[in-house]
């Protein structure tokens, strides 16, 4: 693209959007162009708004999710069952998990997933934190809710082998979430990979 | 969306981010983890460069495009031809002119279109200026390359019969960009509107 014509910190402004995730240079341009043509007010808004989330939120001391203050809501929530523990890959995942409603107990987001590609091995994830939470006393069942592709089964099985090594934490429910034919799916339409994972888990009835 | 478990400065970011063009909810919030999540050296360069380029850049006193300092590096480039002025809706349209390598001229950028939707008609446009622009002896032909849209059509119409009232512009040659069947088409899966056009400004040839 000549874009030589464009001035520099408009140059500047569109490669720091490109670096949003899915945003492509051309998006990019479009998203600076409209922040600085169409209406300044937000450019201001979207630049104080991100100065001001980098300040207030950190991870939650307990859970690693990303909350304002020292521990988050979900984790001084009375309301929820401190037996059970869902492992996570990111405060997304955590989100969707809430979103479901199906799942009422705690938390403990990884922040990342081990990833060959990427060179991210279980050390490089920092399993301590999720160790000295697994261990504490009131957890009685621990649910591994990474995601069904290559890297959360990867993450998924390096938490296992290290739990079913860990003494205290052997004594606990270790869970998986279950993968399957999904909701409203036709089995014409879905993937053959969803289908054998079916099969393989089938469930035995009565 | 049950956003309750966000922190406050995490939904304004999210609702900042919302508002660039033809990003969602479900989008910003991609935005917004990733920013606080992935990368904040990315969230720290985004909000420097949007403060940098607002501070930077304004509209250029000439053609009305963005740029740095008062007048931009086409209106000041003399390889130009002063003889043609080209009228676009937006920097963009500009840019794609120019990648386009087919007009060596000098622009007027209009930051706007006639919109009854929204409620603009030619008057909220400042044609003053586009006027004023368009009265300078150098301009010879004047180009008018706003879209082929509903709004794009409304605004070169108001432009015309403005143009056509104005005793000194009249001795000028007023141009529309040619509208038809495009580069690499095939007319089997050419919409009708475009073949109806190509068909009514069908070019005599021999």
């Amino acid at each position: 693209m000549s874009s030589d014509k464009n001035p520099d910190s408009f140059k500047e402004l569109v490669q720091a959007l490109a670096k949003l995730p899915g945003v492509g240079p051309k998006t990019a341009q479009r998203y600076a162009f409209y922040l600085l043509h169409v209406d300044r007010g937000i450019a201001e808004d979207l630049s104080d708004s991100i100065i001001d989330a980098l300040r207030k939120i950190s991870n939650c001391q307990k859970c690693n999710t990303l909350c304002e203050g020292k521990v988050c809501k979900i984790c001084t929530d009375i309301g929820r069952d401190p037996t059970k523990l869902c492992i996570v890959e990111s405060p997304s995942d955590l989100l969707a998990v809430e979103q479901s409603n199906a799942f009422d107990g705690l938390y403990f987001v990884l922040m990342g997933k081990v990833s060959f590609i990427d060179g991210v091995g279980p050390k490089d994830l920092g399993f301590e934190r999720l160790f000295s939470r697994a261990e504490e006393e009131a957890v009685k069942e621990i649910i591994v809710a990474t995601n069904f592709t290559a890297e959360g089964e990867a993450t998924a099985q390096a938490i296992e082998s290290l739990f079913t090594q860990h003494l205290k934490i052997k004594k606990k429910k270790l869970a998986r979430l279950a993968r399957g034919v999904p909701y409203g799916a036709e089995l014409e339409y879905t993937d053959l990979g969803t289908i054998a994972q079916a099969f393989r888990e089938r469930k035995q009835e009565g």
